[in-house]
């Protein structure tokens, strides 16, 4: 069965996984690029801008990891672009230029119906409205043999974690106070008793946890 | 000035600095001994206890250091026992035995007061009734060029820290989740911002970060 997968996602040392006051112009609420730092540097992500050179090591190994082996995606609806409520148009197809760095199906969780499209490269965009258990069967229909990327934001990871569908969370803890913002590892219930961190390692910026599903 | 610094303080990867359902029986809360298996092992915690050996390293040194240069104490009632309102006699003498770890003086915030009293090895207890400032003060006093430990628990430390009093802290983050229990990095409102991580290193047990108050 494809495996549910978290990667790269990065918290404050307070636990806040986006900052406060998230808006169209600081979509990870102020100073939420701070959680983000460790990730622009690294050669993996200047390679999805075309970029060459960066820094190898362990957070590049990490970052790395989260595009190995995923034949679809899932993500939340501000993850997917800054308009909230009813679609007004088709206008809008994401942050990310006409050639998405996907390449497979992404499907995107809202209230809001909204007809699937396609972009280039081979990403295509579905909108699921009726909950995370269908975006996740329709994810793994897609994903084939291969696993599945659960992104953000906060909210969607946890709807996910609660039920214990994510299997494998890699989270980065940044040296960093934010005071206030949406905190992750919050508010699981009973599901935080079926995490074990099972890595545990630092670079000089962030420190990489890796949590694991147990079964019981 | 005297300093006034934490050391030592485990917190969970989610936060928390005691697990839930704390009372005599689980004083740090339940699972809350997850929290300071690092500690134990350690050549400065066991020459504490009388015994020999013990692990060298990042986590030894990180105890060692919250022994040097220490003249006085302040902690929360629950730390110097489960004793809770109104103190019903004098035969509790702290958890520590005839000889405290401390050997100075050790100021304890409560709302009851309490005789001073002393122990074996230089130790002398004081009870604190008039607020965290007053202790802060005492302390001042008695440490003369020396700094000042502040102990727990969360919520003493939380109270000194949005005060922007404490000037050091020392955490470890334990990878593991506890799921609920006592925050320490929550609700400090404006003196998060007071905060920023100076020192930032892992052991293959804990990270340890180093948080330290900046003027402004």
């Amino acid at each position: 069965m494809a495996k549910l997968r978290v990667h790269a996602f990065s918290i404050s040392l307070d636990g806040y996984g986006a900052g406060p006051n998230q808006r169209l112009e600081a979509p990870l609420g102020e100073q939420g690029t701070l959680l983000h730092e460790w990730i622009f540097g690294t050669k993996t992500f200047r390679a999805l801008q075309g970029l060459e050179g960066g820094e190898t090591g362990v957070d590049d190994d990490f970052i790395a990891e989260g595009f190995e082996n995923i034949g679809a995606t899932i993500m939340g609806r501000n993850m997917f672009g800054p308009i909230r409520g009813e679609w007004p148009n088709d206008e809008w197809k994401g942050w990310w230029g006409d050639v998405p760095p996907y390449h497979h199906d992404v499907f995107v969780l809202t209230h809001h119906p909204k007809q699937s499209f396609a972009m280039g490269g081979g990403t295509t965009f579905h909108f699921v409205t009726d909950g995370i258990e269908s975006a996740l069967a329709q994810a793994q229909a897609a994903a084939g043999n291969r696993d599945i990327r659960l992104g953000g934001g906060v909210d969607t990871i946890k709807q996910y974690m609660r039920a214990a569908l994510v299997d494998d969370l890699h989270i980065a803890i940044v040296p960093v106070l934010l005071g206030e913002g949406e905190r992750l590892l919050d508010g699981l219930g009973d599901a935080s008793g079926r995490y074990v961190v099972t890595e545990w390692v630092t670079s000089p910026k962030v420190t990489h946890a890796r949590l694991t599903r147990i079964d019981r």
